[in-house]
């Protein structure tokens, strides 16, 4: 029953992630007046009158986004509500609803699946978000979710990707890097684990980077601040694939080029430490770690004194013409062409 | 570093599907006056102030859900976007974006990934919807795809299930058990094929159920219909899991009784005559069988001339008071007590 005619066929990872997204949605039109933004940001823009409806979704497959080997369910819970919500903050909305769906294989009991849920109903107290709904259904093989999460910004406070502007501050929040390292040491950990049944990982030492990678938090704390200040930042991005990726997303998508300063980019004391460990340059851990959902942004050099004193709030580099091209200065005053070094599931 | 500890576990199947899902989102409060509806209808439900966001999601599996051994990618795309939009138009909205995430295994190609957003492009245009999002990821077995829908409805035209009452009038759509009994005679010829792949299955005659099954359609045409008659069903849900299951998810939310009328349910006669080849019941097919897509409501007796004349309804039985239990009256006149037999999938 199955086509059995032998057809010429790409492998998707010729195209790869963006590539293949590309592929797929070209010939998509928008038909409906209130699509205002669809494919290609952290979130979907709807308008529903009074102000924008923003929708972002995620999906999670056991073994490919997460180990539970070494990944408590009720942080995994807490987690995977954080990434969503993360895409909405980085439009400058304020979620307020999460979808939440579970396939679960049948080595999953009511009790784990509690410690999820316990995990879902922290981040949505945390955030100030309702659970509304989802679907629970079986998998033949382990534990897939998908989180989608709706949220609302004002129409003239929305912040894209696409919209920076070549002066603008390139600005970065909390710090980059951590969780990319606490990621390699539970591996690390782990691996130990398996060979030596009996030795016992301890990672007390290592709460920093392990809590990054772990139990992150979205930066709902900077949408306050702008707000506070009355300033609305040109362009925005969470940081998920790390800053290089993410920079990438912006210059691309705005036209623009970037000079990013090593100098600039906040790396956690902690990180620095364990990725020279590792024999990892702390920098490359930053700019291509990823899932630290810190928030990149770039603010008009008009709000340079507003962004200043902000708490947790970085400033590393500058926007700029686009046959300027994507740089990155060393702290030893190199530069280099910057690559984008996202994660690459395909 | 997994918990070593034995605990007292329960079993999924100990709870079912809607008793884990009661357990699970119980102690799950609402925080934000925009929450109107959460878990426990087709669609959740949000206030944007002019009228009401509709939500609704699935989590698809492959093994479990479908069964790429008869059903054709661009089917599979078109069906798991039609049976989102029938939940939106079972709260009486109109859908108006979607957002589309799949998981997939190295054995897709791209091309094969087309022929699903070949079908996922035509859902779209044949209902007027955007796709505005998603998530692009891979899986280690399979594909895996995550659907959600976006619609909207008049803050006074809004149908939920838990609104039927004593007097009202039980109204089906279209014909039920066709889907149901597509699979099966799908599933046959699968097996037929398996045991002698030599012989080709000759689906031609049985086009109707297995269109059914295999491309199923979501009554958009019944929303405009009650716009026109300028009415509003007290009640209303969509066919996914069967006549019974979805009579039971409406008496037991509106706290009421019903009587259904075996002569009043619709089935097809290329449906019953199927049955009848499988030695079954055409009735428990309709009543049990499930993905049929209709959407079953109630009206209220003043809007019974309304209903009567409009096209492809069927008057199926009353809504009654809640001591005198849910009903099946046979042909024969014979009253059963119903039984709510929804998929399992756990």
């Amino acid at each position: 029953m199955a086509d059995k005619k032998e057809k010429k066929t790409t492998d998707v990872n010729e195209l790869g992630e963006f590539g293949l997204i590309d592929r797929l949605t070209s010939g998509f039109g928008i038909k409906n007046k209130t699509t205002v933004k669809g494919v290609g940001d952290d979130a979907a823009v709807i308008d529903n009158g009074e102000d924008f409806t923003l929708i972002s979704t995620d999906l999670l497959v056991e073994g490919i986004h997460f180990d539970l080997a070494y990944t408590p369910l009720k942080h995994l819970g807490y987690k995977s509500v954080i990434v969503n919500l993360s895409d909405i903050y980085a439009m400058n909305g304020i979620p307020e609803q999460i979808t939440y769906s579970i396939a679960i294989s049948n080595r999953f009991s009511v009790e784990a699946l509690e410690e999820l849920y316990a995990g879902i109903r922290t981040a949505c107290e945390v955030y100030g978000v309702d659970l509304v709904g989802g679907d629970t259904t079986s998998s033949n093989k382990g534990l897939l979710i998908s989180v989608t999460a709706i949220g609302r910004v004002d129409k003239d406070k929305i912040t894209y990707r696409n919209t920076a502007k070549p002066g603008d501050i390139i600005c970065i929040t909390g710090d980059v890097g951590a969780a990319y390292l606490g990621l390699q040491l539970l591996e690390r950990e782990k691996q130990i684990f398996l060979e030596h049944p009996g030795v016992q990982p301890d990672l007390e030492d290592q709460k920093y980077i392990v809590g990054r990678q772990l139990k992150p938090e979205a930066r709902k704390d900077m949408v306050e601040q702008f707000e506070k200040a009355h300033m609305v930042p040109t362009a925005m991005i969470d940081v998920s694939d790390g800053v290089a990726s993410e920079i990438f997303h912006i210059t691309t998508q705005s036209g623009v080029g970037a000079m990013v300063e090593e100098s600039g980019m906040p790396i956690h004391h902690k990180a620095e430490l364990m990725a020279i460990k590792f024999n990892l340059d702390p920098a490359t851990c930053g700019l291509s770690g990823g899932e630290d959902y810190e928030l990149l942004f770039t603010v008009d050099p008009k709000d340079l004194d507003k962004v200043r004193f902000m708490q947790d709030i970085y400033i590393m580099g500058d926007i700029t013409e686009k046959s300027e091209g994507v740089k990155f200065r060393t702290k030893g005053g190199k530069i280099y062409d910057m690559k984008a070094q996202g994660w690459r599931h395909f």
